[in-house]
């Protein structure tokens, strides 16, 4: 396919969606990618290139001049343009813009200055405004003979003369009305607005909430300065959940067509971490090595008390991070989430102790190492309970994405307080070490 | 608030977005929120209720007669009426629908005819369907005189007789067009449509790919009967990541308005579980007692190798059931995403592997020691970043969802792994036990 046939693939890729279009590239080598978009000149739609991963974007847009980047986003929709826009280099994305004809360098502009991860970057430039005074005939009148309109709209926004937004006239609404009435008259007068400089995630939040279709964008003067669609918002929920995943994991942000030295150096810091926290859980047990060397059955036990203690806290964990990014934990509720964690805590631990303890028991024949085992799993599974719902909500309050830091801290602690509990409550109860 | 003042809390209420209504139900004590639906009687929207958790809409509803429910679902769209219905109890929904009016009832029916989590269950059945024949002006004349249309609508769908699809048109699409052209010269003829009995998630897939805003349902054979809206995909989305969050963490499905026993119980299997793949690892400790009454060091550093193979295991299993779950992998590439983790493997567990051998040689003034944790570190986490991405894709194989079963079976494995590794090369390097 890449042997130079520009007709072949032109046809080919001709009745694709821009999401099929960027399937194929990325099962593309890196320097066949060049040549396809190259091939296809002004036939290819950069739109796939919203729809591909980031590094294979940022090295496809390396290899083309700031003319041909330009032509092709001047067919695109604001928002695709500004996203492609965003992740570049300032010299390049500077050379692109200037390639451009001046309204939409001039809209472009104006979404990039608005802060990273904010309404502003994802909103769409391109909507319908019309003067509150006309009626639905002069609306209708006028969508007929526009040239010049966005490919695809749900509403219609009613703004004065400064642009400041009135209303929102949504399209079923304004078909089912007679021509005379006037659009102000059928407007929703207090539409949901979101702030440009407000955080995407909390404006998903608000389109979820409201199960909202699109929102219009307003500066600092209430005046109309883009919408939000729905389908960007998508992308942001899908986005943050990711995120979320990936961040208890400490599994970094690589993609599937990253390179593994890319991938290993995403991962590497919270394996060093993991290590640093490891040797301190260490520490603890060589307290008790004399213990350990009187009574070795210890040291075969010990792995049970600190899986289990870091089983229950990851589960209360996740829990309060889910419940924390999604905003369900509020002042009201924050020590009943705590309570409840650790009464569920108090109720599993102790019918996993019971179990322990028994095959313990057995396995040993040694029925107070059986009660000690299960002593310690008590006080363990309570206190992950406890600081898997309490670590999260802290981090938070000080401003600290809690899932990122969460988990090696947790496992830690339950490995160190789990060490404690069995090995010192052993040596107290037996009179070693 | 519950003092009875009906009319103070029909006010209230008035206002407010059922979204906001359902969280003043939420706060409320189990008793009071049956008094509160009670006294706002038919001032009460049921939308609410489609936006509390499971638990409380069931007991709300199981305290309501099955009239006053009839009553406050015939005004819902049909997917929330659905919603609402599908958990309840079958005498109990059947006793609901029969209260319903006929149109309503035989619609409800058939939505809940569709299997469980389909695009049938979550499908709108209120849509706008024209025949082909007609004008733009002879759409927009009906529309105008049409009372009973569905609240707001995006599109208008072309059938013929037997209401078979012939295409959509876009309400823009109809306004931009002159009253005398027909509207099978603007519709779409070749829209993306969604089988009734497809996988929720799979339909929500397809929005995602292609960006839609809605899409028509069609039966067997090729039928309208009905359609999905994105504000529904975006519900379907959020549940599935927080599904795939939960089940890794074995946090089971219990909400924030669950009682503790009933979390509880939700989470008590996994740990359950956990305790006997945890004696598995014991087990191998114990082959090992001679080895470890001899060199009490290798008690104390055990857990390192242990920590860092499991961390690095997650890691690796969660970008993989991330990848899964998005169908990011496929047959053609899953040799290049095993390769690509243990090579991860390789890279990360050398350089941990360094750094805890130095740190071990120099605490126990002892270089062997650092050189034997070293070799089972990095063999520990090759395996875990084999098995890390191997295990949820034989899973997924087998047909069991990955995310559920892999992080206990792989943290055992890492276990296992990890104390045969370090204690067997210790045993047979210091020629102990």
């Amino acid at each position: 396919i890449g042997a130079e046939d520009k007709e072949g693939l032109t046809q080919l890729v001709d009745g694709l969606h821009e999401s099929d279009v960027a399937e194929v590239i990325s099962r593309l080598e890196p320097d066949e990618r060049i040549e396809f978009v190259r091939l296809l000149g002004r036939d290819f739609d950069f739109t796939a290139l919203t729809e591909v991963d980031e590094k294979v974007r940022l090295h496809i847009l390396s290899e083309l001049a700031p003319t041909d980047v330009a032509d092709g986003l001047a067919d695109l929709d604001s928002d695709d343009a500004v996203y492609i826009l965003e992740d570049l280099p300032d010299e390049q994305s500077e050379a692109i813009l200037a390639q451009l004809p001046f309204a939409m360098r001039h809209r472009l502009k104006r979404s990039l200055d608005f802060p990273e991860e904010s309404a502003g970057r994802r909103m769409q430039t391109d909507f319908v405004a019309m003067p509150p005074f006309w009626t639905v005939g002069q609306v209708i009148d006028t969508l007929r003979e526009e040239k010049d309109l966005p490919d695809h709209f749900t509403e219609i926004f009613v703004v004065d003369a400064a642009f400041r937004l009135l209303g929102t006239v949504k399209l079923d609404r304004l078909l089912r009305s007679l021509r005379p009435v006037k659009i102000t008259e059928i407007m929703d007068e207090d539409p949901r607005t979101i702030q440009a400089d407000e955080d995407q995630e909390e404006a998903a939040r608000i389109f979820q909430r409201y199960d909202l279709l699109s929102a219009a964008v307003v500066d600092d003067s209430n005046r109309l300065v883009g919408i939000l669609t729905i389908d960007d918002i998508v992308d942001i929920i899908e986005a943050e959940a990711e995120e979320d995943i990936r961040a208890l994991a400490g599994a970094g942000d690589a993609e599937l067509s990253d390179t593994p030295l890319y991938v290993a150096r995403t991962r590497i810091p919270w394996l060093m971490i993991n290590m640093m926290t490891a040797f301190l859980a260490s520490g603890v047990i060589a307290i008790f090595d004399g213990t350990i060397q009187a009574m070795v059955a210890l040291a075969v036990l010990m792995p049970v008390v600190t899986a289990l203690g870091g089983n229950a806290g990851i589960q209360a964990m996740t829990v309060t991070v889910r419940a924390l990014s999604q905003r369900e934990i509020t002042k009201r509720n924050v020590a009943r989430v705590m309570a409840r964690e650790t009464i569920v805590a108090l109720m599993n631990g102790t019918a996993v102790a019971v179990a322990v303890g028994i095959v313990a028991a057995i396995w040993f024949a040694n029925i107070e190492l059986g009660g000690v085992i299960a002593c310690s799993i008590v006080f363990n599974i309570i206190c992950a309970g406890f600081f898997g719902a309490t670590l999260p909500m802290l981090l938070d309050r000080i401003g600290v994405d809690p899932a990122v830091a969460s988990s090696v801290f947790l496992s830690t602690l339950t490995d160190v307080i789990g060490f404690f509990a069995f090995l010192g409550i052993a040596s107290w109860w037996f009179g070693l070490g």
